[in-house]
């Protein structure tokens, strides 16, 4: 334990780097840019994931690129760590600054610097928000397909470094499906650009290495994304089903199909009843589960598809089935389950969230073992989930003030995980490792595979300075790997180290 | 200058060299497996590129991945280089070994592991062919949708070490757009699975960064592969033009109709007439440039994209228009297509080949440029070309016995690769960098990228031992470059290094 003498030490020593610091960049930035008070840190602490909260020794919000790559030479030159931040929206603490660290906001690069319609492509400054592309790229009936939840909100350089999906990504592919060509800071200040324009490029594909890489090998300050052509028409079929497995089957054999669907999501009957009582979507509360699966493309097309798709589920037995009609229709069908995370909150005293992935063809089975689990542990599950891809949601519902229920809850959290990986998918979905997810990559990977991560992570960034503690655990960390629960906000925090 | 005793010496040290590996290696490896003779290794002396050609000093065909392993562990102790080598199909000399390296050949890893129709995937081995895994998925009415010109022979190891293309890969992707998993040996033996069968896999997409990195980061041992569903219906349209800069803007306006052709080919009029000399497929001769534009989906769909293509290429200001009416009549169109570079190979003494891409905007204005160039050195040029792909390959036709010829033509290319540069393209197309294109990567990437490069291969291979002198060049080199040209088979042989 460290004595309160020795924490007055460690302040004053971050004061006197922090001082240091700022006097070397307000040799090129102005003071409005360089933030070093608790006050004006205090935005900075979190992201998405607000339980982990820091401040940063220091902020700085440049607003040229030439200034970036000034700052991360400064920092480096000083051994001062560089965690870049888009909009904070991520969702498993990729952002959280470090105590004696720079924070670096990319919040003033929000400029789109080119928009051409012919060669469908925009090319953006990081800061520019997921749906000001697509805003921007309406007028020329073209829009940019990765749509987080968080779209309205979410920069397109957070959505690289996090590779970032979205309830059309099923058809659209993530974030690395849809970037043509980024251009990055790497820790010795130099601009390089990854990727271009045309199908291929030469040499080892680093623009899919950094797309994903969640800030650890260099800073985004340029994106080029690919722009599609808006669909004609969108429609939404939802189906019921008398049990869990039926539904699990019935994601299968749409996506056996031959239809891609534009979305493909599955709720259960603790997340239907929840997210009914709450929004009043019309949804059958007596269904054991529920398909939403939209289509898009021309009328025509979308026409034939619903039919299809409704053949399909009414072979895999679906016990009802509604196509919306009109779009306030197809709204209403959404709104239940965009609501249903917040709604699940309302009923339980504590929830814990797992995200995982699985292959689609073992959804059945894999639900079918969530509820076994679920009834030997004696703790509710609620799946509200992403079912065309796979990845999996379950809440967990439990009541932390009830002894012992914390730790059944990991447990049981952990066994899902396992079977998860059992049956050859991931720990992780779509948000990221983050902060969140360090010790689920230890269950994930063999120590040798973790190993060339680090090896990869030195070609960039030897001295281990862009976002460290994140993304990939040390060999260390994994050897006392345990499992993380959310209850009220708080959390037990984990002690982040370098690789 | 070596002199006679010098090269002796060489010989004898690499006799001895030679035993030792072979008496290493034949300790697991039965006698067959282990090539030593002149004779026994000359079936490995080159891939594709057959103006390159080197014996190994050793070469060896293992058929279990523990062997692969303990081979590389083997070659890594005594610090022999590895080149791996699939079908030997490819076309930039990827495959060629070394005079003191051993030739690793996946040949006899040639078995399908898995096929799941409802999972849509094949895992197989390195050495099974391309065509082999559509003709294994075809009773399930699924294909693997990437098709090089050599997909008869060529292995999908080479595939995913060369992120090979295709005629379809419009539409459908290139190889790392339709592989799930590779498992790959890396320099210490390790077994590494790279990706998965989930949409997205937790840490940095090493999946994507072995996609095309030539054999550099380690040796493919297992390749798990997406599957999609055979297209009902397929039918080409051929369009004629009058001028180049008409079917260049053509090209833009078909991929900017929102139409996604599977295919979209371009040939100019000295490809037209040769191929028509050659094939008899009905061309119109006296066409500036004809278009070929495949399209495949349901008959509905197929018939609907039939009817816009004509519409946009009837706007374009085509003088001619012919739909397909049968199979046959389909398969004729393409013959010319297919037969184009032979035919060429019959008009001139020599022609010299370019493989460069541009952004498809850029077509009319890059042909036109090119026109002028032609005019300008007095060389004809033949174009046959992935117009949809903006992958250009200009054959420059000369004859090596006039004085003066040859330079001629490789400044001509060399300003054709400056254009591609120049528009926002690549020096290299679809076939890798190999042997064949260090030097354009030089004009490619700025110093600081190819580092980068470097810093990357270290990650995985810190002495260089893996397919050293391919891919990517040394800065050294980029210092020396000079053009490259083929002629009835000779080259001057550049000197390859590691890096």
């Amino acid at each position: 334990m460290a004595t309160a003498a020795a924490l007055v030490h460690d302040d004053r020593l971050r004061a006197r780097r922090r001082e240091e610091l700022a006097s070397e960049l307000l040799t090129f930035l102005p003071r409005e840019s360089v933030l070093t008070e608790p006050e004006e840190l205090r935005p900075f602490e979190c992201d998405g994931l607000t339980v982990y909260r820091r401040l940063p020794m220091i902020a700085v919000l440049p607003d040229r690129v030439e200034d970036v790559q000034r700052i991360v030479r400064v920092a480096a030159a000083q051994g001062v760590p560089v965690v870049a931040r888009g909009a904070g929206t991520g969702l498993s603490g990729g952002a959280l600054p470090l105590e004696d660290g720079l924070l670096l906001s990319l919040a003033k690069f929000n400029r789109i610097l080119e928009l051409d319609p012919e060669r469908r492509l925009a090319r953006v400054e990081p800061g520019v928000r997921n749906l000001a592309i697509s805003e921007a790229a309406d007028p020329h009936g073209l829009y940019y397909a990765p749509d987080p939840s968080s779209q309205i909100a979410c920069s397109i350089g957070g959505n690289v470094a996090e590779n970032s999906g979205g309830l059309h990504c099923l058809k659209y592919g993530l974030t690395v499906h849809n970037v043509l060509e980024v251009k990055v800071v790497d820790i010795e200040g130099r601009l390089l650009t990854l990727g271009g324009e045309t199908l291929d490029a030469p040499g080892y594909d680093l623009l899919a290495l950094i797309t994903g890489s969640e800030g650890m090998l260099g800073v985004i300050v340029e994106v080029t994304v690919r722009l599609l052509p808006k669909q004609e028409a969108a429609r939404v079929v939802l189906a019921a089903f008398d049990d869990l497995g039926s539904a699990g089957d019935a994601v299968a054999a749409v996506m056996a199909s031959g239809v891609i669907p534009a979305g493909l999501e599955m709720m259960d009957s603790p997340a239907i009843r929840a997210a009914e009582d709450f929004a009043h979507c019309g949804y059958p509360t007596d269904a054991a589960a529920i398909l939403l699966c939209e289509v898009d493309g021309t009328q025509a097309e979308t026409d034939a598809q619903v039919e299809e798709i409704r053949a399909v589920l009414e072979r895999s037995g679906a016990s009802e089935l509604r196509v919306a009609t009109d779009e306030t229709e197809r709204a209403r069908f959404w709104l239940g389950r965009k609501s249903a995370f917040p709604a699940v909150g309302r009923i339980s005293p504590d929830y814990y969230c797992i995200d995982g992935t699985i292959p689609r063809k073992r959804l059945a089975e894999v639900l079918k073992r969530m509820r076994q689990l679920s009834a030997e542990y004696g703790l509710d599950v609620a799946n509200v989930f992403h079912a065309g891809d796979g990845n999996l949601h379950p809440l967990i519902l439990f009541d932390a003030n009830r002894p012992g229920e914390i730790e059944r809850t990991e447990e049981f959290g952990g066994r899902i995980l396992e079977i998860c990986i059992e049956v050859g998918g991931t720990v992780t979905g779509e948000h990221g490792v983050g902060v969140e997810k360090l010790n689920q990559m230890c269950v994930q990977f063999p120590a040798h595979e973790l190993e060339q991560f680090h090896a990869v992570k030195r070609a960039w960034d030897p001295e281990g300075l862009l976002n460290p503690g994140k993304a990939v655990p040390t060999l260390q960390r994994c050897a006392e790997f345990g499992a993380m629960h959310v209850h009220h906000g708080n959390l037990p925090f984990p002690e982040l180290e370098r690789f």
